[in-house]
């Protein structure tokens, strides 16, 4: 359990959803938090004992983890258990997974779009659920009970649902997510460290999801390999697009690159006068 | 007076540092929004008349119009007036004023970091500038005096001021402000339509700045091509590189890419973690 899934526990038990909310973490220590800040009802010592007997287990480690995670849960999981995940990725898992689902155990994947730079389950907090996505992915195969039971589970947390494929979901994400966050590293990179203090809030904002742990990103460009590829071309030509016009000094051609980009963005993210209130 | 021009009238009025602080706009009733949010005492009908017996004049245009803009002015400040701006290039504005002032009025450029996505005098908030940076640029012949007037302004205003010379500034700016925002204008280009509903605030933040007015950035990049051309460059060349290692499934440099631009980024932006609770 970290922010993400303390977060799924806090909200779980905020809305009184189960009887019993078990955690397992790697270390003691966190599970004292997540105890304190109200994540869980029950501290285990593994993750098969927080398994144990258990209607649903969300596994929430980092990506390249969850597939061996699963495997060794589902086996205590209560017959008819549903197990899922909380992955950025969700193909390279499904394929990790195909067929290793013991007898009445269904795995389908899910992806709660919600989260932060921030790290550690004394962040946990339940309003991160509230209104945000979360995207299942189940396979042709996917048993519909179990998509139904899962879809409820994360509505009832308070978030929108949506179904698709994992290999859409992988594509999706690339672009929306995986990219844009090696785009704010790159950004990072590419300037000089004399130049670094006169960054503002501009900067700041931009590569705030690069303050992410690189290990945990590190996985997901792994599990998402081709899909980034792609993405990042796309990115690379939209900004050999941009340095075309500005070479060619076509300002008309800049404004209507900017245009676009600030229509996209208001599109998706509606502004909110408010915000500059805070 | 926009956002910035009203921001530091605001803040000149609450610290008691002018008898009298006169605005003008291009509309009638934005010049009414000033007056009510306090930016301004006396309401101007034009430039000319606003900076008539100024001690200080601070244009705060686009960049395209600040050289036309303190030609107007300074002939009807006070005699020793400082005419100064805020715009976000300086050479060009240096280049196009070299010469174009009248005798005992002194051009000095100012670039206070400070600023939102948000427009208009509305916005105005002398908080946007309190322990920002401000950039001032004398040219090597400025008057030292006129220097230091212009230095304790901005200081007066709670702002960090900083000296260099104008393409120093230019060269700057371009990598830590000029690029960033032409890249998450290209992160959005690079997102096809149909995954735009599945960003979340991940990409809600590296894209804020994208969402500023289209026609002041074109202008800026602009005034600022070559410097703005060879930081595209370096972005772009980092891209390649984490690219590269993508491709290579060199998951240890890429593993290194990442923390690289963490502390990078922690360094300039200390973590603070009563963030998460906003």
């Amino acid at each position: 359990m970290g922010l993400l899934g303390g977060t799924i526990g806090l909200a779980a038990k905020t809305r009184g959803l189960f009887r019993n909310v078990r955690g397992a973490t790697s270390r003691k220590s966190t599970l004292d938090i997540a105890l304190r800040v109200g994540a869980i009802d029950t501290p285990c010592p593994t993750p098969e004992e927080a398994a144990k007997g258990a209607d649903i287990v969300v596994v929430a480690t980092p990506v390249s983890s969850i597939p061996d995670m699963c495997i060794r849960c589902a086996p205590h999981a209560a017959p008819g258990a549903l197990i899922t995940d909380v992955g950025s990725v969700k193909g390279m898992i499904d394929a990790r997974l195909q067929g290793r689902m013991p007898e009445t155990r269904t795995f389908i994947g899910s992806h709660p779009l919600a989260g932060s730079e921030k790290r550690g389950v004394v962040y946990a907090n339940a309003g991160l659920l509230k209104g945000a996505t979360c995207i299942i992915t189940p396979g042709e195969d996917s048993n519909e009970e179990a998509v139904e039971t899962l879809s409820q589970f994360w509505q009832a947390l308070g978030m929108r649902v949506f179904s698709m494929p994992p290999n859409e979901h992988d594509t999706i994400l690339a672009s929306v997510s995986h990219v844009p966050h090696l785009a704010a590293s790159a950004v990072l990179a590419a300037i000089p460290d004399a130049a670094m203090p006169f960054g503002a809030s501009g900067l700041k904002d931009t590569t705030r999801v690069a303050a992410g742990d690189p290990q945990l990103w590190r996985d997901i460009v792994e599990a998402n390999q081709q899909e980034v590829l792609e993405a990042l071309e796309n990115l690379a030509a939209q900004i050999q697009v941009i340095r075309g016009r500005i070479l060619r000094a076509d300002w008309e051609g800049v404004h209507q690159f900017l245009t676009e980009a600030a229509e996209k963005r208001r599109k998706r993210y509606p502004e909110n006068p408010e915000e500059i209130a805070q």
